[in-house]
């Protein structure tokens, strides 16, 4: 089944203890498609770049089943940049440099193919900007899943409200969770995200895994401890490229179902931070994506 | 078959968000000893307490099996107490008070039962003190496990280094895994630490979880995500409780059992922070323990 992307491309300049990558392609929805690319070859992308944008990406993303006729090329613009700089820990991150470029003016307008994906991964932008895509949608889909963050919760909390009340799926990390409820425990913080609508709440840990509420129901994905973690940009876009994808390639929405995207997802993210940025997840098989999903089960076997 | 446990027997004074406990029984050793009295009466406690400490926890703990024999009762003496604040996230605590008392002049004598107990769990204390434990012992032993924390790899790294040289086990957080063995990766930090002795590192990660590692393997027990967490304090303990008490009780120390053990363990402590101090883990039953293992297996199932 189809997948709509929608989310920033950009440019990144990353510095974490293990190296540093300068302008090198990053932004959520290029994470998002390239993960879920390993699922389905029918995705449609809609973003803004500036005319400094390669084409050869462009074409990289085409070849893998990417629409791009919603990639907005604004010739005399400058692509989303952004820097910054991993602390010791890996954990925490400064942004050194956000320059929003032709991001400022992104004003998705879908094209027509697109209005009817069954599938929604929206990557994190404006709530504004979220809920002017849905509003674009045909009402045919299965599933929409929306990305968000703290900025948003802090300076657009009603326009977030709003949004919420139109996704099936909202995946946020564990503070944000806290501060969307205003509970702690994070069992009470799901109850009080899912009465804002979302049926189902993903919440995000990094390297502590992922948990996944729906109803009373809660299911556990942990992370793989991994030998070296090198850059850690785009693992949670990553891990809801992998989910979402294997979600649109299934077509099964069932709590069961959901269960194993998560896996998916992880299995994505764990390969995601192995190298900076985008690297590996443009080379990896099917084969390895199994082997490690089989090393997510082992995990947690008893 | 017989579990040595050896740690502080205690009074606390613990507040947390929801309220606050004021000299209530507390100690590593009691709650080790509580959580694993479940799962096997064959229990050997060695700790030191005050003459002010109640003749009826005695009592109790003796009623759950529990020899007393290796308790030292200092009746001119006053038992060891700390005092602790938990900030509203739960996760950091202040310590408000730590007065010694007689622990200052802790100086396990074990009595000849006890040498041959063949598991043991050493609480944390001054690696010398739990160095002086292990040279009392027969040489019969199966398993020894050992926790600490920072506060000795801060100021006695050397004498800790030494005690490890003679452990099977040891259980540790990951910021301590990490300042052990000098590596970020907590896969890397399991190979250091493993080179220092214990054949196993148990990894607690607190609501994050507890992972095993033993040679190239890995397990990963998930925490529980828990409605209501009341009172952190003696999680860890109550854990390694847990897990020994069930070794001890299965007497198989297999990669396989050891695995099932801490789900065990992760069981206990679910309990232990559900009510103040060790309230909760006074009154449990087995059908409600075997009911939260399935849980923690509901929980990662897919």
């Amino acid at each position: 089944m189809s997948l709509l992307t929608v989310g920033t491309v950009a440019f990144d300049t990353i510095e974490t203890p293990f190296g540093k990558a300068e302008n090198v392609i990053g932004g959520a929805c290029t994470y998002i498609s390239y993960a879920a690319s390993y699922f389905t070859h029918d995705i449609c992308l809609s973003a803004i770049v500036g005319g400094d944008f390669p084409k050869a990406e462009i074409e990289e993303l085409k070849s893998r089943g990417v629409n791009m006729d919603g990639l907005e090329v604004v010739e005399n613009g400058k692509t989303f940049f952004w820097a910054g700089r991993y602390h010791q820990n890996m954990n925490n991150r400064d942004t050194l440099t956000t320059d929003l470029n032709v991001l400022d003016d992104f004003n998705p307008v879908l094209p027509q193919k697109y209005k009817s994906c069954k599938y929604v991964m929206l990557g994190n932008l404006t709530p504004a900007i979220q809920k002017q895509v849905i509003d674009q949608l045909d009402g045919s889909q299965k599933l929409i899943a929306l990305d968000t963050m703290n900025f948003w919760m802090d300076i657009a909390l009603d326009e977030l409200k709003e949004v919420l009340k139109k996704v099936d799926i909202l995946t946020i990390n564990d503070e944000e969770a806290r501060q969307l409820s205003g509970a702690h425990s994070l069992v009470k913080a799901a109850e009080t995200i899912q009465e804002m609508g979302p049926k189902y709440l993903v919440i995000k840990k990094g390297e502590h895994g992922a948990l996944l509420f729906h109803k009373d129901q809660i299911f556990f994905a942990p992370a793989l401890p991994l030998l070296q973690v090198t850059d850690p940009t785009g693992a949670g876009d990553t891990f809801a490229g992998g989910m979402m994808g294997y979600l649109a390639s299934t077509d099964d929405v069932s709590y069961e179902n959901l269960k194993k995207s998560i896996i998916f997802g992880s299995a994505m993210a764990s390969f995601c931070v192995e190298e900076f940025a985008i690297s590996k997840l443009k080379h990896l098989s099917m084969d390895e994506i199994e082997t490690r999903v089989q090393k997510f089960r082992d995990l947690v076997h008893f």
